[in-house]
């Protein structure tokens, strides 16, 4: 079984730029990761674009869409910013209806000591062997439908939206 | 849906002794593992024992599985030093049909900074919530089967024993 | 020999707001570093204030030189944001003569892994108990009199501003 | 100012072999270490070789005497297991008197994330910059003449021999 994941940025990818004392992307962790976690699956990964979400425009969702129709691979991760990522899983779940695609982000940088995003990647690719074909959000140790979650704006938390 | 994790040690939870240059164990970093993923699951957490599985006799593995039958826990996970984990999974799958069992560890300690044992934490609460009764391995990004799955000592991998 | 620390804040304390995504001062990190180098000095932490150094106002550096002024140690560390360091180096060298002052910080957060400050406290530390009374910066390995210093803003690094 | 730094090995090296469960030596992280403070001194790096100071003979520190004889900077720092750290600057003094040599280590590996290495390297720069000639061990943020130092196996602490 073949993995392919997507990377676009967010939270996942930042560092910290010491000359200006702000965040910015340089390049992904996501080959680094990878390796730590001594991971035997067969993953390709490839860089889409190394954005903020907030800053992912209908263009940009497009393109991440088409990427996921065209890839071989059945099986799909998508690192993606925490902000918008429901809207992007919305958009893709409109589009693709027979593959799986995960897409999963950080809370804190991967860089940053305390990152949640290597426990993310673990269960994202757990996630994306077994669940069937449609377009979910793996966060806070759970899978979510695209169309049962939202990130709770005060706790950072990724819930349900339906009771 | 709530989660239980056994803990029993192995590399996972390996300290150094800085007085004496030698491994050993003080207590389980999966409360602090669980806090820094974020995970919203229902999960508890329990140290059955603090040892390296090459140490794992007859009777610990009976209260293992002892521990796990008794649990009001459907979903359970182990954590567990690599080099024997199969063979207690082995114990397990003859005595407990009625759950779904998933084993797991670390090839490097956790507080060594370079260790996949985070990675593994996500992807086995992935497995649990998904997997049919059964018992499992979780390590290397996959799950295994308890009766088709081996230690590769050469590589440090986890691998199928069956073509 | 008794060290006082004064905490001012600066990139040295800064943390990652995960809700936000943006930096933040929650508590200095020096007592928990000071631990991990194992140090045996005699030193006294005290946290002044925990802002940007490049919102110091001269007051903030009037109610710093107090202080120093008023403790009772004759050697001091000051960690502080590296972008106005050298002004309040100055202002100190002018009101305070028979102790050494040694400025310190950092160009990446303690907390985000890559940083330099545990490095720098070890030379702070160093340089503080050997160099005569003084207003010194140390940064990048370095000593410099707080007359003889500037921070390139192009490179990040401190060097002499004679020649 | 040029500085040359010795690395013989010991605790501040050493590393996890993920299949033997045991720890050895690879390569020496002196120069990450260098990139990581951002150090902007002429340090020159040299690897005599990679031992637990434990196993360490005479032949040995003839060698690192030899070695630091040889040397064209009048500064050197030598990394060293802790064990018998006092007894190779025994060995140093009593042939080498015009040059300011300080022995450093570190209580845990530097890649163990809790390590002392990074912090000691620090100061141990500090002070070979300023310490007049004779030999040193910079251990606990202090410096230590080699005539007046051992290691307190109960603490892991360095402490002066004399009251």
């Amino acid at each position: 079984m073949s993995i392919r994941i997507f990377v676009t940025g967010g939270t996942f990818d930042k560092e910290y730029n010491e000359l200006t004392g702000e965040l910015f992307f340089k390049e992904t962790h996501l080959p680094e990761m990878l390796k730590l976690s001594r991971s035997s699956l067969d993953v390709t990964v490839r860089t889409l674009m190394m954005i903020d979400s907030l800053h992912m425009t209908n263009e940009d969702r497009e393109l991440i869409a088409h990427q996921c129709m065209n890839a071989t691979e059945e099986k799909i991760i998508i690192t993606h910013g925490t902000d918008t990522m429901t809207e992007t899983a919305a958009v893709l779940a409109e589009k693709i209806k027979d593959k799986t695609i995960v897409l999963t982000g950080a809370m804190i940088p991967y860089k940053f000591g305390s990152s949640d995003g290597f426990f993310n990647l673990g269960s994202a690719l757990a996630f994306v062997q077994i669940l069937p074909q449609g377009v979910y959000v793996a966060m806070n140790g759970r899978y979510f439908h695209w169309n049962n979650v939202r990130k709770n704006r005060q706790t950072g938390q990724f819930e349900p939206t339906l009771p």
